[in-house]
């Protein structure tokens, strides 16, 4: 590269070559004032981005990182799967490796089958329950986000309605109004999909009630319809078995994605005996799907996550972060809520309905060296030490005394 | 592993946490008998299974190998990028670098969107095509072959008709089955989607009639819809600024993916500056769509590419190889047809319409160390050097021979 290198110069080369100059979840210019477009380094939980700032990262890329950027573990079984191949006539052996430590570790799951994308896994969950059922409808939460193919991306824009034809929404926490979705497809229901807690965007997150998760269950048995978990964001944060084991509630199938591999590009489907018979009628497939290093890196994620206490380490993280935040918000006179699992936090300002708040106190974080986002959930780490909450915490408090300042208390 | 290696114990295990043991285009169980399941090493144009057998690889993977396996330019641009961050808050500079590359490369390229499979790309060009237009059909080649997701997968398992509802077929280089098709729509056609030669499985390969792929742009032009090249499966192997330049047909869209990372996972759509801002409108993303590393493959590969003359070291390896081939069939007294570009070939034999002789010389090739497929095409790379396809010839003749011994000649 003989271009300067800054964030500014970046996205005005960008401007011409990418349509908008960036697109999807990581297009800042959706974000707040001040973030960063392009990133250059990950280190455990830190990111530095274009301009060579680092922060404390409490988004972690969105997910997919788990035991922090880099981790040693994971980068050895890469570089030993890629020194031998990675993409080859047919998949490695680690895929079995890897397929049997998530039949074992997930109690709900009898196989797996692997793809790339979140998406991917929550499309193909969607079509052996149809291979299943013979049946079309899938009943999905108003508001939820299950991928951006057409038949579940957020905007509409380039899609038809077709695509959107055999959706009936019902709303999240609400088994009357699941039934009387179900009643409306009058006996074609093939999935009912459902994430684990409501975490859409630009609201504050609220966790399944478990009567509502066994209610769904129940319904799912009752019509003969697949319970679908959506574990693509929440999974192998809550509960390495799947994240409704802690309610007893164990899904048909279940999509996984995200942090399954510690940043390496991987999703998966797990699924019951019953429904192996109809996954085995699929013809589901990509180029990159069967490679291995992906799946090595998934392999010694998920047991460094099983024998290091990996969840226990976030849970702690996520509650000195969520306690610590409650303190310093009380102390600068602001009411907040804060929502969801503590290793999948999120903050908003009581009554800052049009965002002021949390776009000026997310800007005056990141200026303090704290990356979190103002209107998408957060996500924590194994590598996030007390003493880097701390460090967070630091950032977080320095941005509400400027967030008092602009605004005084509430 | 403490678990024996053989592909016969892989299978074994893998028969009980996978569906069908395998699924999707490497289940070695729809290939020919003899074929091996798992893959342990790739190196240059060899691949290794897991039983230890070396052969002269003639898929490259299906495609994604285009400069042979662990190139060492490719490797050492990952390694640099890895060394740095792959998937963080935001894309790393590589992608603007990329995308700079490939708008500079390809005539009909003013911008990129990158994604992560060939399905990914496919779909989203047609978004953008319907995002432009505000139109719903999409008129598609009766059996060509678009990715896996419900709206394009070959087998119909797990698929809704509304989820096809929005395809209208018609017959590759048939400009006037093309006409019909789009006349059946009522002017409702978002988009032609075609791939640059027909390349569909279990046929022979057919290259495009120019006067064809002159007609279908007229055609796209005179209705108002998109043209969009599927070149996920030819791009960079026939011509690096897509495929069908040397007609001087240019599309408006593109659907990249395969060989563009050398292995890499990575797909990309581009287009042109009048499709830049419904593009802008989508929402259509990833959590791995914007990963550093498979970038920084992308590219080194391209570059290499160019720089070495790479496609035609493919074309000089696939008219030896063709050449080498024809005059065997012949000296063992068959008649065989030997279709599609050189770099990316087939040989069928004449009337062998339940494929008992694709079989039974594909796994004789097999045994005689040479890796090809008897009922897909076959792809060829910058790293088959002539020793290497004489090598592979050795093998193909000793399986002809075996042939013969078996069926006498035609």
């Amino acid at each position: 590269m003989t271009e300067p290198m800054s964030d500014a110069h970046l996205r005005e080369r960008a401007a011409k070559v990418i349509p908008g100059g960036m697109y999807g979840h990581l297009n800042a210019a959706i974000f707040a004032p001040g973030f960063p477009q392009f990133f250059v380094r990950g280190e455990g939980c830190r990111q530095w981005d274009a301009d060579g700032r680092e922060y404390v990262d409490l988004m972690c890329s969105w997910g997919p990182i788990i035991l922090g950027h880099r981790h040693p573990g994971v980068e050895a079984a890469v570089a030993a799967q890629q020194a031998a191949g990675d993409c080859l006539n047919g998949p490695g052996p680690v895929m079995v490796d890897l397929a049997e430590l998530m039949v074992d570790t997930i109690p709900s799951a009898d196989w797996v089958m692997f793809s790339k994308n979140g998406t991917d896994a929550t499309t193909q969950a969607l079509m052996v329950a149809r291979a299943a059922t013979g049946r079309t409808k899938v009943l999905v939460a108003h508001g939820a986000y299950h991928g951006a193919d057409p038949w579940c991306t957020p905007s509409l824009a380039g899609t038809t309605p077709n695509e959107r034809a055999d959706l009936i929404e019902y709303p999240y926490n609400d088994l009357a109004g699941a039934e009387a979705a179900a009643a409306q497809a009058d006996g074609d229901v093939a999935a009912i999909i459902v994430t684990p807690f409501k975490h859409d965007s630009f609201e504050d997150q609220e966790l399944a009630d478990p009567a509502f998760a066994r209610g769904v269950r129940a319904l799912a048995d009752r019509i003969g319809a697949a319970l679908v978990i959506d574990d693509v964001r929440a999974g192998f944060r809550l509960d390495l078995r799947g994240s409704w084991e802690p309610f007893g509630v164990r899904p048909d199938l279940t999509a996984w994605s995200k942090a399954m591999a510690n940043g390496y590009a991987i999703a998966a489907v797990t699924g019951t005996d019953a429904l192996r018979g109809p996954a085995q009628t699929l013809y589901s497939t990509g180029s990159f799907w069967f490679s291995a290093v992906a799946m090595a890196a998934a392999k010694t994620t998920i047991e460094t996550l099983r024998d290091t206490g990996g969840l226990a380490l976030m849970e702690q993280a996520g509650t000195r972060l969520r306690e610590g935040l409650a303190a310093q918000a009380a102390s600068h006179g602001f009411v907040v809520n804060q929502t969801g699992p503590v290793q999948i936090p999120w903050l908003s300002f009581e009554g800052d309905t049009t965002l002021e708040k949390a776009m000026y106190w997310s800007s005056a974080c990141l200026e303090e060296g704290v990356y979190l986002h103002p209107w998408h959930n957060w996500f924590l780490s194994a590598a996030h030490t007390p003493a880097d909450i701390d460090r967070a915490l630091a950032g977080t408090d320095a941005a509400f005394a400027r967030l008092h300042a602009k605004y005084g208390s509430d």
